[in-house]
């Protein structure tokens, strides 16, 4: 069996709630790991992220960096670090719940935790284990006048495709890579056919490999994309649909840019977000956790990883390892009523079994 | 650079001490850890196991056994195991003092530890890390009257070559696959060249593979192998000198064997041996340590992996490469005089100039 990618489209109204012994918050290295431990304990866990893909920081950060101090492994990039867990937790078949935040955490009635998250997915669930690192990777807002009554479909941010734009005139905001991609993808040939485009940037030099440079002043040279320096001030929503944003120029100079769309890159960073509001011990936006079980104040919420804070604790995903599997018996022993036996995968024909690997 | 092994054969009257920053006891998994992670913190450390190899438990116990739960190792063997971290210590070059088992430990004057091995090797040390999992892999001794008078070159326990045999009588006392391949070893054609060998096992079954049964029972068919079944009762030195083994056969009949080497192979199992009279905080038979820092009760002295206790405690590898880290921090911290920075393997020149990699 493979993971399945469970598609966030429920809302709370008018889905059913979904049941699970554990919820999993973060997909990260330490969240997956807590996954497989789960799994050796015979809980099946569900993961959410806000990223659209496993990995957490380890992807987002240091996905091409090498890693040295994995135990066992001498060397290895984020992201190939982040495919030897997924191989790992494969026999767990862990839906994974992506694109999305968790937002609340509340209590019900009898004693499982009501979790929601941005897309309306609602879990009930025995166990959260918050393994949620440096906290959600999202999106760095724009935050200028008029933004918040844009709908959906006239502000993007970090698009991972750009069939919307065909037709449109659509302003690609930013100076990086992602930036210098869309705009590329925008106006080429083979690409999305905006009706134009626009690359706004607050100075004239753009961070990107040398091809793509190359690639977009020849797209600059035959006026398929227009580059602006400056910064956006304001947009100008005329009712629902988006007519034009207001910007200023290096002199100090406002303009107003009729536009369709606006694809915002100012990169994704780091949120704790409302985590903080979940009532749960904090000290220093970290989480306070007993070592011997990384429990939180919350009776049924455990929590691993970058955001805890314990005596002695170093924010290294060996040490998140551990802690995954502390937290596995620990919430085991809490769901089953009894401390679980400590057995071993090479020896133990229950987890041969779980692995689904045979041994005479 | 590779890891040297440190020959064992100083005495302490008239070889002087090895001093070291920090001295590990036990070359497992959790042992080689504990050296890369003081590697990182710049400490040098001196690796001791009673074994000949590295490995520990991981390559006596299991070394062609799969395990699963390794993060981000989806299966290996114990063996594999134990190779991926030599070569993940490999910059490192910790120097091996292997076939010897530590033997006291007292305390010097200045702070430091004195640490003496079976093999005469002493230690001054500042810091000493007990990785020593269920004890030392010792082989089982054969309890007979008379034993205690025999000289080294008369009985072997497990020996690993066998050219002491030519030309002598050979008494082979033990029925697994190591037992087997000696007896074999000794009576070959191409072998050690034994005048004669005796199998003596308490009964007529051993236990190796197919291929090695078959050429035990063509030299027992052609009479270069005399099998017995019965056990050794007692040895009867005369002088110095081996003469003969007293044994008594199935139907309780003793007789005497005149020979003059005995090799005993009756299994190699953990003790935890001399460690319990260290004067370090034990119960039931595991050292006491402050997860934090895996500090023992003594100053200086740390224990990780399956020979610790701490709430919550799990005897999983995994753990123990945490402890380690744990340590390496805390005994870098009580010998430099100030907390050390935490610094990641992806990013630190510093970190990358001791594992003698570079990165523009």
């Amino acid at each position: 069996m493979s993971p399945s990618d469970a598609s966030p489209t429920a809302s709370p109204l008018s889905q059913p709630a979904v049941d699970t012994d554990a919820l999993i918050i973060g997909a990260g290295p330490a969240g997956l790991f807590q996954a497989f431990q789960l799994g050796l304990q015979g809980i099946q866990a569900h993961l959410v992220d806000a990223l659209p893909h496993i990995g957490g920081q380890c992807s987002q950060l240091y996905g091409h960096k090498p890693i040295y101090d994995i135990p066992g492994i001498p060397v290895c990039t984020g992201q190939e670090l982040v495919q030897l867990l997924e191989a790992q937790i494969a026999p767990m078949a862990v839906p994974r719940n992506l694109s999305q935040q968790v937002e609340t955490v509340r209590p019900l009635d009898d004693g499982r935790w009501q979790v929601g998250t941005t897309a309306g997915t609602v879990f009930h669930a025995r166990t959260v284990f918050i393994a949620a690192g440096v906290g959600a990777f999202v999106p760095k807002a724009l935050k200028v006048p008029g933004v918040e009554a844009l709908a959906a479909d006239q502000l993007f941010y970090h698009p991972s495709q750009l069939d919307m734009v065909q037709g449109r005139t659509v302003v690609i905001y930013g100076g990086d890579e992602e930036a210098v991609n869309a705009a590329i993808q925008c106006s080429a040939e083979d690409g999305a056919k905006a009706a134009k485009t626009y690359l706004m940037h607050r100075r004239d030099a753009f961070n990107a490999e040398p091809a793509q440079l190359a690639q977009l002043q020849q797209l600059r040279d035959n006026g398929a994309i227009e580059v602006l320096i400056g910064q956006i001030t304001e947009v100008q929503p005329n009712g629902e649909l988006l007519k034009s944003v207001q910007w200023m120029d290096g002199d100090g100079n406002e303009h107003p840019l009729p536009t369709e769309l606006l694809l915002v890159f100012q990169g994704i960073s780091p949120r704790l977000g409302p985590l903080t509001d979940w009532g749960l011990a904090l000290e220093r936006k970290q989480l306070l956790v007993d070592p011997a079980t990384l429990a939180t104040s919350a009776q049924g919420i455990y929590a691993i990883g970058d955001i805890v804070s314990y005596p002695g604790k170093k924010r290294l995903i060996l040490c998140a390892f551990h802690e995954a599997t502390m937290a596995a018996f620990a919430a085991a022993e809490y769901l089953q009523g009894h401390k679980p036996l400590l057995e071993y995968t090479t020896t133990s024909a229950r987890l041969h079994s779980i692995l689904g690997v045979s041994h005479s």
